[in-house]
């Protein structure tokens, strides 16, 4: 930890993302202190819930109320269970962090309609215009500066830097269906049928059929991006592993013939510090507890498969947050995120 | 299904265990009819629950109280939480079935007090007397012709297979430590932080350290066998797999130097239908979805290391209750049980 | 074993498909016996290396002249490596068996051109004209009374059942990309890098990116079953699990609209004893070690998304070689076949 | 990388440990190259080999001769198959490095007709007096200064650190037998029957019963520990995971019951970098990726269970590695080895 001395707060501090986004931060050179709010969990040590903190300065699950505990911090990252969030935004705010970065769906549509129309009536649905959707490789000049962050979804993440380079090329058609699959640790800390272990091991199977939440923040940024109204159908899987999202994209286009559309991928993601273009195919396991984004694609005429894989608990949640947080702040983007990770795992 | 045409009764349908007992029972050449008795389930298919189920004769869940079910019955299967069925059990004796198999612990222990100990107050402790312990290769003659069958408990199955040839030769030392694993089927239907997958997948750890129930029903065996006080010490293991429970023992006596201690295994299971002594080490995948049991002996002098391999949802639990259900009625002991898995799985 | 008594050899009988074969020619009401060639193997008994053949009758593995075997047989499996069949083939028809069912990709693909394509030069590819293509939900009445049988491929046959609906409605378009994911054991006994456990658990990556030889047969059919020029591409991913194809289609069609596509989809397998159409999405664990495929649609508009499960060495091998025995000698289909699986696995 | 600016060489480098060693010398503050030799792999980047390496500064494989590789270096690591290092290391110690540390078994073990027994015929046994076994937390003073250094196995760093506080305290009987389990990744990078994904997973076995030569350097230590001797039997298992060890002992002594073994551990471990004693069950998973070690100690009167985990690649290979090299070379002992690991994986 540096001179910059950051105090930050994590709310929801015993969930999974929670506990990735503790790690991270504990190593962050720039953050001086990370107070862990989380009523359920309150008394005990936060390594106690998420083992990963052991070796690393201890901190204690407080159980303060969320604007009381924003009081004292710089950043205010929520990691709450989705809808939660809009409940304790306006006393947050009042408390007057620099950054308030939301790790839920609840700021992450500008449209309310659209929001309704997915996740439910909302609260306080006119503080979304305030809030910068948070995908750095689409936004960054709006992160820089802002002040309220809304941070994608994993799978969102996943599926919008697969389509990306083809959205700002002008190549991407209409409706773009992606297949994806994620991991078990997906679904968060608390055990349900479909994270029963004998259920879910040596299993594989879709979920929420043409009916993925994350399609609406994918349609905002593609549609923006592209100039035109775009939307993506994400059919979603469950997967036998604990962390990873991979995602695939087949795509036939007139348009694609005369060009490289690996060569473009390359050079859209050049100079990005965390999206690797590769000459193979991306493997979950290669990319899991680190913030890259490893993406391929092959193309046999006009046709294309794009292939991408990312962890999701950290560039599809803690990684980006804290990735927002640099940019914001002014921190160098990569601060404390350049961990590669180890294989196997 | 023949003309023995067994109407049966499984309450607690809704389990890992009692799903297992279906499958198997739908199978059996002499059950005619199958009742699944479930509060939780009941207005549902039994193979919406339990998906091995599809294509076998429909079975509907039922909310009827146990004594009512069992009415009806031939044979009832008590696969009900531990603790549940000494709450049924005289409401099911007085509806007077040819047969009681009951899967929990409440009936294993002889010893009141003993019960007291591992499993708390007992509600009617004196039907403990009347059950047979139904572990086959250790009491057939007592569960011929039984009425009351306690159905002996998956590790306990396990390590009891493993040490009865030496018991039964004296050469049983007084405590012995086995090493057990098990898969996560064997924590049941419902999910929960110890099979929750991102927390069970690719990890191992040992849980109820030197505090195994399963000792108790052991340690009866043992000492009824050997003929003189034994126990055994169950290093209970959680792994990352789904169905089989795997046991190791380590012992060295002056006694083994003069004997083939294999050669002692392989002549004590020689004539048993579901034992098989190998001469390499068993695999939990081998005996998967099946009612056999693989056991071998590796020695060196006075020291051997004997393992051991079986299903915990089968012959730790269902495909023995059946075995026992063959016997007590005067069926073909292997009836419906001689399928034979699959490999790989 | 009945009257029927059947004499089969299995050439190849040290691989996966193999020993699924034997398994379930075991376990067939009209084998009399399985004769188990492999060069490899010879001298070792057949539950030596597939150790779900212990508790059946004992096989010993041979190592006979492929021509030699077949001469007393009256079904030969070929069960061989990619490429191996056709070196043995005339010498197989010279011996005059009955009834020979090829595993491999040698004999499905009617255009030598087209196999050229995709497998490299063919020894004999004026034989691929006498052999009909295996799979009964779409050439049933070819291969009754068939005496030379290709079975297809395991991604091969995931994909066509997912299709075939449409196909036969008139509804499928031109090209469609359908995403396959298969477990390890589709890669063979043999161990390789992409099934090295350390490399393959808890990952997922896709491979043969648009390049998937088994896109030649899908070909075949489709066009044939729509009476038009009609293709797939299969986007093949590995997953971390070892039984099991799960196959997805995204389709989005004006004509779709007018219809209920989960209808059509049920009526089309309403009378197939091995394809169910589900009302929900589809688990590959619920048809592992079956020779059961499971197929759900789910409709929004004029989109749908086609999900279908099954086991690559059953219905994707040697279930499906032993149901087209069935068909091709006459007898009941679903003989031998009917084994329900068990779950949890 | 600072101003030590060491150079290093990595023998043997297309290895997984090999892997883990690049992975975390790249992350050393005080390494400045590493040359990375690999017959196998030349030609090659290390990351095609290691993707865990692709975010790190670039290494290329080399393949030269180990002396020539070592004339150049400060520290060479030798990371060969078992029995490779002896054929080169006089060679490689021509080049007078400062520091060789031999990954392999060959310089373990100071009576040659120990090594004989367990490895077979050594080609310079008289150098292995030279060698200091690297086992920081028995060994500490012996490894400063070393310039010579044999690495422990990986499960041998299990079971001595399972019981080195007992045999510290004169509380190690003469035998006690351990049980073991390990992950795949232990087995190496080379596909093989036993890593096999599908005969790996959803699998658990034993193997080398009563034969596992890792009980040559444990029985070494031990009794150079206790001062009298003692030795350990390795009851080693395969399980269906990647990383990690775990060590289970069951003791049974009358010197424990007036004891506190729990502190006893607790005390030995208190001023240890790496072992943590813990008030709970350790897991595998929790020490994934680090060079860390959890260990437990249940008591109940004269019996004791001691449980431990550690991640086989690196406190049972690279990382342990690193701490000698620390050590050896008068640098932080802890210098490079501080990643926590992510939870969970």
């Amino acid at each position: 930890m540096t001179a910059a001395g950051l105090q930050t707060v994590v709310l929801g501090a015993g969930g999974l993302v929670a506990g990735e986004l503790m790690r991270l931060l504990s190593l962050h050179p720039d953050v001086a202190r990370i107070v862990a709010v989380s009523q359920s969990q309150a008394g005990k040590m936060a390594h106690e819930t998420h083992p990963s903190l052991r070796r690393l300065p201890p901190i204690a699950f407080v159980a303060r109320p969320a604007g009381e505990a924003a009081a004292d911090a710089d950043v205010v990252f929520a990691a709450l269970p989705h809808g939660d969030s809009q409940r304790v935004m306006r006393e947050i705010l009042a408390a007057g962090p620099r950054l308030v970065v939301d790790l839920g769906a609840d700021f992450r549509l500008r449209d309310p309609a659209v929001f309704r129309a997915h996740y439910g009536e909302h609260v306080c649905p006119e503080l979304a215009a305030d809030f910068v959707y948070g995908l750095p490789e689409a936004f960054r000049d709006a992160v820089r500066g802002a002040r309220l962050i809304a941070n994608p979804g994993c799978f969102a993440t996943a599926v919008q830097l697969l389509l990306l380079p083809l959205a700002s090329a002008g190549l991407l058609p209409e409706l773009v269906a992606v297949h994806g699959v994620t991991g078990s640790s997906g679904s968060g800390a608390l055990p349900k049928p479909t994270t029963h272990h004998p259920f879910r091991d040596g299993n594989f199977y879709a979920y929420k059929m043409l009916a993925h939440p994350h399609e609406a923040e994918i349609d905002q940024t593609l549609t923006q991006v592209a100039g035109q109204p775009r939307r993506a159908r994400l059919l979603a899987h469950s997967g036998p592993f604990v962390r990873g999202i991979h995602a695939t994209a087949h795509l036939r286009d007139a348009g694609f013939a005369a060009r490289d559309i690996a060569r473009l991928y390359a050079g859209a993601y050049a100079a990005e510090p965390f999206v690797d273009a590769l000459a193979r195919p991306p493997q979950v396991a290669e990319v899991a507890a680190t913030n890259f984004v490893c993406v391929h694609v092959k193309q046999q005429g006009d046709e294309i498969e794009a292939t991408l894989a990312l962890d999701n608990l950290v560039k599809g949640a803690a990684g980006q947050a804290i990735q927002n947080m640099n940019l914001a702040l002014g921190l160098p983007e990569t601060a404390g995120l350049m961990h590669p990770g180890a294989f196997p795992c």
